[in-house]
C-alpha cells in the first residue's frame, strides 16, 4: 500500500495507475505512465515508465507538482502487415512462434510483460525479415517457456517435419521463451534425425518494444545465417556479448541459459560454439562446424514425461527416490557434485541413511529403470572410475553422463525412454548421438 | 573383462593387477603398477599407472615384451613427522581437517583415491607450513565432502568457535573435499557472525601426491594469508587459474565449484572475490574487502535438516511437494528458471497440472512453511515483479532469493529454520546479513 500522503495526492490529481501523468521534481519534468507500486519497495515513492521503457523511481517527498495528462484518444498502435510480396530469388523462411519476449511487449496499464504478438505482427515489427528473406509464419502457441513440457517437444518436433517434408521451406525460425529455450532445442536436436535445413531457436531476454531489445538482432541474425550459413541441423542463435552487434550460434546439445537477464545469457558448455555472426557486416565465421546429415531425415518425436532432474544436496531425502518410483519415474538424471559422488557412505553416525539412499537407488535400478550422473558443477565431465564412490554408483547400474549437462542429459533420457526400451536407452544414453557428448581429452584428469 | 589373449599374457607373465610391470612398446620401455581395468575401456589394451602419477593406455598389441618386476620389500612411506618446534615470533595456525582430496594420495593397489593422512602426516606433507607459522591440528572427520550433511556443518562450527575461544590461534584452516565445500562455507559463514580471526576453507581437485596437485599452493597460500592478510571471517582459498602460482579469496557465500576437475573450479559469482594471493611472489591483493566484523562473536550453530533444494524442469511433478511436506519439509529452494519462474499457468491441454503444482505450493505455503526462488541460471538476480507468474507466485507467499546463488540460498533457509521461527526465518531470508545479498545495481534490468 501506499502511504496516506501519496494516496491522497493521487486522489487529488485524479490520477490512477496506467494514466499518463507529468511529475515535476527539483525544477525537472518528467513524463510517463504511473506504474503500480512494488510490493518490496518504499511506499512513499511513485514509479513512473518513461517512453524511453526504462522505469524511474520518484519520492514522494521530492515531488513539487503531480498532474494528470490527457490521454490521446490513440487506437492500440497499429503496424499494418504488408502485402508480403514473394521473391523468387530470395529463399523461403518459416518462422513457428512459441510465445516469450522475443514477440512480446510491455503492458504499459500493469507494467508486467505480455505476449501479444501474433507471427504477422512479428513481421511488421521487423521489416528487415523481408530483405533478407521470404517469410511464412505461423502460431504454434503463446506461452511462457517455463511452461512448456514434453508434449510441447513432440508437437513443435512434428510442425517442423511437416514443415520440412510438405512446404518448400529453406529454414525455420522457431520463436520461443528463454527459460526453457535449450532443453526445447536439445529435444528438438534428438527428436529430428538429419534435418536436411536449418532449424534455429530464437529468443530474447528483453521485450521486443524496448530499447534495450535484443529482439531484432536476435531473429535477423538467424535469418541471415540460415540464408548465407550452408548450415543444416538445429541450433540456437542468441546474442554474443552485451554489445548489440554479434550474435552465436551454439550446439543445441552443449547450450544453456547462464543468467538470468543478460542479453547475452546463452553459452556453450564443454566446447565451442557453432559459429558467430557478424549481421553488421554481413559475417558468418565458424568456430566449430557441427557434423552433416548423413542419411535419411528421419522422425523420432516421442518422450517419456514420468522422468525426473534431482539435483543432490547436503541432507537429501532418500524417499524421495522411493516415492518417484511409486509415481511411476522410469528414469532420473541426478546433478550430482564433482566428478558424480552422491551422498552413499557410512561415515558416522550423522550419515547412517546415506546407506539408504544407495538402498533405494539400487531398488529404482533393478525394477528396470535408468539412473544417470550429471554433474551440478555445470562445467566438467563425470567419472564414475576415479573414486570409490563412483565405482559403487557404476556396481549397481548407474550410468554416466560424461560432459552432457544436466538439462540436456534429463531431455535425452526422456527422449530415449519415449522411443526405447529401457536397456536400449541406458546404452545409448551413454553414447555420443548428435554431438551431445564430447570425446574425451588425454589427461583430462 | 580382459580379452582372451590379454587375460593369457598376464597369466603367463604371472602378473597380478597391483603388481609392477615393465613393458615394451616400440622400442620403448615402461615401468609401472599394472591397473584395473576400466569397464569403458578397451578390452585389449593395459593400463600402467607410471612414477608420476599419471595412467598410461598401452594397447595390447603394441606390446613387445611384458614382465613382471621383483617388487622391493618396502615399508609403507614414512613421512617422519619432525618435532613441531614453537616460534613465538610467528601467528598461530590451527589446521582441523575434515577429508577430501586435499590431503589424499592414490592407492596405488586399485588406483582409487583413499584419504589416509592424519593431520600430522599433512604437516610433513607440507613442510613450507612450519615456515609461515607455527600449526596446531586436529583430525574432526575423515570423509568426502558429498557425505557431508547439516550435522558436520554444526561440529565444525562449534570446533572453531571453541578454537576462538578457548585456544590462541591466530587463524584456523578447514581441510575440505571440494564437492560440496562451498555448501559449508555458507554454513559458517553464518553460523559464525563478527569472526574475529580469519577462517579459511581449502580443498584440492588432485590428490596431494600427485604432480598435478594443487593441494600445496591452496594451502600455503591460506596459510600466508591468514599470516599477512589482517583479515578476519570466513573465506575459501582455492587456485585462481590452471597455472600454479596464484589463488583467489573467495566470498564463503557467492562461491560456487564450477568444474568438476579443473583446478581453478572454484568462481565467486554475482560478485568479485575477495582478494588475490600471489604465493610465489608473497603478495596479497585485495579486490574486494568483506566488511569487518563490528560487535561481539556469535554462534548459532544450528541447522534444520528437513529442508529442500529442487531444481524445477519441465514436466516437473507437483506431487514431490505433496510428499515433502507429508515428510514435515520446513522450507523449499526452488532453483526456478531465468528471473524466478515455475511452471503454474495452465496454457493448453498440456498444462493442466500446472494449475496443481500452483496449489501444491500455496498449501505447503500457508501450512507455515518457506518457498524460496533461486535461479538456474547460476548468474543474475530472481526478480519476481518482471512477469505476471512471479506475480502469481508472491501472491501466495514465495520469496525472492534476489543474486543469493542457490546452494547459498538452500543453506541459509536450512540455518534460519533451524534458529529462528519460520516468520522471522522468512523476513530473514530476504536481507543481506553477511555479505550473500549484492545490492541491486541501476537499470540492472
Amino acid at each position: 500500500m501506499y502511504s496516506k500522503e501519496v494516496l491522497q495526492a493521487l486522489k487529488k490529481a485524479r490520477v490512477k495507475v496506467g494514466e499518463k501523468v507529468a511529475i515535476e521534481r527539483n525544477g525537472e519534468l518528467l513524463e510517463g505512465t504511473l506504474m503500480p507500486r512494488i510490493e518490496s519497495g518504499s511506499d512513499n515513492a511513485l514509479i513512473l515508465k518513461l517512453a524511453s521503457g526504462y522505469n524511474v523511481g520518484i519520492e514522494f517527498n521530492a515531488i513539487l507538482k503531480l498532474e494528470k495528462l490527457k490521454e490521446k484518444k490513440s487506437k492500440p498502435e497499429e503496424f499494418g502487415v504488408k502485402a508480403i510480396e514473394f521473391d523468387e530469388n530470395k529463399r523461403t523462411i518459416l518462422i513457428l512462434h512459441t510465445g516469450g519476449t522475443i514477440a512480446s511487449k510491455v503492458d504499459y496499464r500493469t507494467g508486467g510483460v505480455m505476449t501479444s504478438y501474433s507471427p504477422a505482427d512479428l513481421l511488421s515489427m521487423f521489416p528487415e525479415l523481408n530483405e533478407i528473406s521470404n517469410v511464412k509464419a505461423k502460431l504454434l502457441r503463446n506461452m511462457w517457456s517455463e511452461d512448456m513440457n514434453s508434449n510441447h517437444y513432440s508437437l513443435i518436433a512434428r510442425e517442423v517435419a511437416s514443415a520440412i517434408k510438405e512446404e518448400k521451406v529453406d529454414g525455420i525460425i522457431i520463436g520461443h521463451g528463454t527459460d526453457t529455450l535449450h532443453y526445447t532445442a536439445a529435444a528438438l536436436a534428438l527428436a529430428l534425425e538429419n534435418v536436411p535445413i536449418p532449424v534455429i531457436l530464437v529468443g530474447a531476454q528483453r521485450s521486443s518494444d524496448r530499447p534495450s531489445t535484443d529482439a531484432a538482432l536476435n531473429l535477423l541474425s538467424a535469418a541471415f545465417f540460415i540464408c548465407n550459413g550452408n548450415f543444416k541441423g538445429v541450433a540456437v542463435c542468441m546474442h554474443e556479448s552485451i554489445n548489440d552487434n554479434m550474435c552465436t550460434i551454439h550446439n543445441p546439445l552443449k547450450v544453456r541459459k547462464c543468467h538470468s537477464s543478460r542479453r547475452d545469457a546463452f553459452k556453450t558448455i564443454n566446447g565451442k560454439a557453432t559459429a558467430r555472426v557478424d549481421f553488421e557486416n554481413k559475417r558468418i565465421e565458424f568456430i566449430e562446424r557441427m557434423s552433416e546429415p548423413s542419411g535419411e531425415f528421419k522422425v523420432l518425436d516421442r518422450f517419456e514425461e514420468n522422468v525426473s532432474l534431482l539435483k543432490i544436496h547436503p541432507g537429501f531425502n532418500y524417499k524421495v527416490i522411493e516415492f518417484l518410483q511409486k509415481q511411476g519415474c522410469k528414469g532420473i538424471v541426478f546433478e550430482a557434485t564433482g566428478l558424480g559422488q552422491l551422498p552413499i557412505n557410512e561415515i558416522d553416525e550423522f550419515t547412517k541413511k546415506n546407506k539408504k539412499l544407495y538402498a533405494a537407488l539400487q531398488k529404482f535400478i533393478s525394477s528396470g529403470n535408468v539412473i544417470a550422473i550429471a554433474t551440478q558443477t555445470i562445467w566438467g565431465r563425470t567419472n564414475l572410475n576415479v573414486y570409490a564412490g563412483g565405482r559403487d554408483l557404476q556396481k549397481i547400474g548407474c550410468i554416466s553422463c560424461e560432459d552432457m549437462i544436466s538439462e540436456t542429459a534429463f531431455i535425452k533420457l526422456s527422449w530415449l525412454l519415449g522411443n526405447f526400451d529401457s536397456q536400449t536407452a541406458k546404452k545409448l544414453m551413454q553414447e555420443n548421438l548428435r554431438g551431445e557428448i564430447s570425446e574425451r581429452t588425454t589427461f583430462e584428469f
